[in-house]
This record gives structure tokens, sequence and C-alpha cells, in this order.
């Protein structure tokens, strides 16, 4: 049995209360952080509060003999104010509401120490399978990759979905092309999956798309060309 | 039995006709544009050649009798000189090799008038069930709006990738993230499905970020970072 307490109300945290509270060999508990002044620890305490917040939190636990860890893919080992301390990173966007299967989450995990590491592996073996042992330095970079991949990638959804409603298209006609451009770069590298006029260097449909799109995309559109030619 | 002539030889004629050849009610012959200096048309001859070339090939047609479609997303349907004429746009992404899985590509007609709709539509409805009537201005937006969701999509997962490769760390951590970014879009629009730093205008997070990129990736994260904070 390995005691838990979850520290946030946030998207992460009820998440994952939520899928612990099922898991067998675990107790959990969770807490608001902003309704207590002094935290009792546990066996894991995970702060799962926003970054700003994290070290505030970590100095309000009272009971220190625990692993503390955070869940912040933006935020060093080095925030937590503790002997034993660790991250423990799901990489995956989590939306209210939205139902999170655990068993493809990567669970991107740091200790200071191999017993610790073994602690918290238990753990997240205890919901998923995928998991990696990804160091302060290298989380930061995955975090702006996500950035890449997650924030960015769903701005060219938003461009996209606007030139449809403004054409009288419906969105849902590029729900398979978006699926395929996703799944494809798990066969192939993207960049031997990179296609289209940019990669072609196909100048007059080039054009025939700048004349189509508001100042913003043609920034956009202009800017991802020359960098697709370039590399 | 529609009698069908599919002229060219790259991806998107080779997976049609593969597909048409196992369609029951076709008879399908696939034509080389560059042996040949007239081509025999049939009741659809459909011309998937490259967007430059579409108009010279259908003026090297002589049986001018069926109607004579082209493929592409980026031309319009004057592009053919045919009294009998459409488009059969086909909205996936196309690799040699790749399996594509027909049932789930869109098709986009477009036709003169309505009996040549049906007789496309039939031949659209024996290779799947997403069909749309798409005239040639909405195409030429769709096609647009395909380029963000597939080419500079793609361009951030290469982005993403060359940043995990530089730290040593598995691309494939990303995967499941990739996979739900693509599916969220089809429950909420992307507009509401937009997070992160920029959106939470996480300033500090955005200068973190920028430290580790190089200058391209650099001016990609601004540009999108402030489109994102402005829409």
């Amino acid at each position: 049995m390995i005691k838990v307490v979850i520290i946030g109300q946030g998207n992460v945290a009820t998440h994952l209360f939520n899928a612990l509270s099922k898991a067998v060999n675990i107790s959990v508990e969770q807490i608001n952080s902003r309704t207590l002044t002094t935290i009792q620890g546990s066996e894991i305490t995970i702060i799962a509060v926003s970054d700003d917040a994290i070290q505030q939190v970590s100095k309000a636990i009272i009971n220190r003999e625990g692993l503390i860890v955070h869940t912040s893919g933006a935020v060093g080992i080095n925030a937590l104010e503790n002997r034993r301390k660790g991250v423990f990173y799901p990489l995956q966007s989590f939306t209210k509401n939205a139902k999170i299967d655990f068993n493809k989450v990567p669970f991107c995990l740091e200790t200071e120490n191999d017993k610790d590491y073994t602690l918290l592996e238990n753990l997240a073996k205890t919901l998923g399978s995928n998991i990696y042992q990804i160091n302060s330095e290298q989380r930061k970079k995955l975090h702006v990759a996500a950035v890449f991949v997650n924030n960015f990638t769903n701005h060219m959804y938003t461009i996209a979905n606007d030139i449809c409603t403004k054409n009288k298209i419906p969105f849902e006609i590029l729900y398979p092309l978006i699926e395929e451009t996703a799944k494809k770069v798990q066969s192939i590298t993207p960049r031997d999956a990179q296609t289209g006029p940019a990669k072609r260097n196909d100048t007059q449909t080039i054009k025939n798309h700048l004349e189509d799109l508001n100042l913003q995309q043609q920034k956009i559109y202009q800017l991802l060309t020359k960098y697709i030619q370039e590399s």
C-alpha cells in the first residue's frame, strides 16, 4: 500500500486523484492548497498546482519524511525544498470533464536517488506503462517541444477552422487529414513526412494561397514556408 | 458498371487505381500520361497528374463524350477543356507504400450539372461515404486550410523532433500528446481547445522557452505566441 496525498484542485490533480482512487494498493487523498496554511505530508506527496505556486506549497508541508514531487514540465526539481524530492510529470493535455486514458499517458520521472525512483516508478506503474526517466534539463526542452506539437499545432487548426467558417465549409472535412498527419509521424520522421507547396517550391500555388489569407495568416504562412524550404 | 480511366502514375493515381480495382461494378484502367500523345477517354476519365499538367493532359483526350475530372485541391474546374467536366478531390495526404483507408477519405465533388454529379457521386460511393459538394472557390480555400493542418502542423512536429534529438529525448514520448491534440478538435472547437503559456500569458515560461530555441524556432515561437494572444 502506497499512501499518497495530492495537493491541488486543477485538472491534473483531479484526473490523478480519480485514477489513483481506482488503483489497487494505493490510498489517496486530495487537498486544496488554498484552504490550509500547513499540509500534512504522506509517503508520496504530489504537488499539482500552478508552476508559480509549487515552491510556496512545498514549504507549507510539515511532515517532511516522505517523498515530495511536483507534476510540472517547466519547473526544475530544485524548486522543491525537501530532503527527498522528485518530479512526476504526466505528458498529456488534461481537459476538465474529458476522459483520460492513463494507459497511454507518458510519465516522465525524476528523483535524486534510486530508492525514490523505484517508489515513484511503482506509483506510475499502477496508472500506466509509458514510463521515462527524464532529468530537469531534458524536461524543460520536452516542455518546449510539447508547446510546438500541442499549442502551436492547435493554432494551425484554429486558422484552418477560421478559413472554413468564413467560406461555409464544414471543418469536419479536415478531421481525417488532421488524424492522418498526426499518425504518420509514428511510422516515418516528420522531416520525411513533409509534403506541400513549400516543400515542392511550388511558387504559383504559394502565391495563390497568400491571396486568400488575412494579414496574420499570411505572416504565419510566409514564415513557415520559408523555414520548410530552408530545412 | 462504370468505366473509368485514370491518367497518372503518382500517389493519388495509384491509390485510386488500386481501390477502384477492388470495387464492384467498376472497370478501371490506369494510363501513364507521358507515354501517349493522345488518350482514349472513358465514361469517367480521372486526370490525376501534377497541377501544372492538368490542362495539357485534358487537351490530349480524344474521346470527349464522357465526364472528365481532375483530383486537385488547388485547380479550378475550368482548367479542364471539355464539355462535361468535374472535380474528384480526395482530401487526404497520400504517401507511396502507405495504406489508405478510403472509407475515411472525404471526397470533394464538383460538376456543372446534376446528372454528372450523380455519376461522380456513385463513383465516390464505391470507395467511401464521406462525400461533400464543394465548388471551385471553396475548394481553393479548403486547400489552404489543408496546408495549415497538414504541412504546417507537420513542420511543428519537425521542430519538436529536432529539439528531442538534440537533447537525447525519445520523440515517441510526444506521440500520445500529438494524437490527443488531433482528436480533441473533433469534440470542441480548436479555439476552445487552446491552452499553454501563450494563452495564459505566462511571460516567464515564454521567456524560458525562447532561451532554449535556435533563431528560426524563436521566430516561429514569437509569431505564433503573439497571434494566439491576439485571437
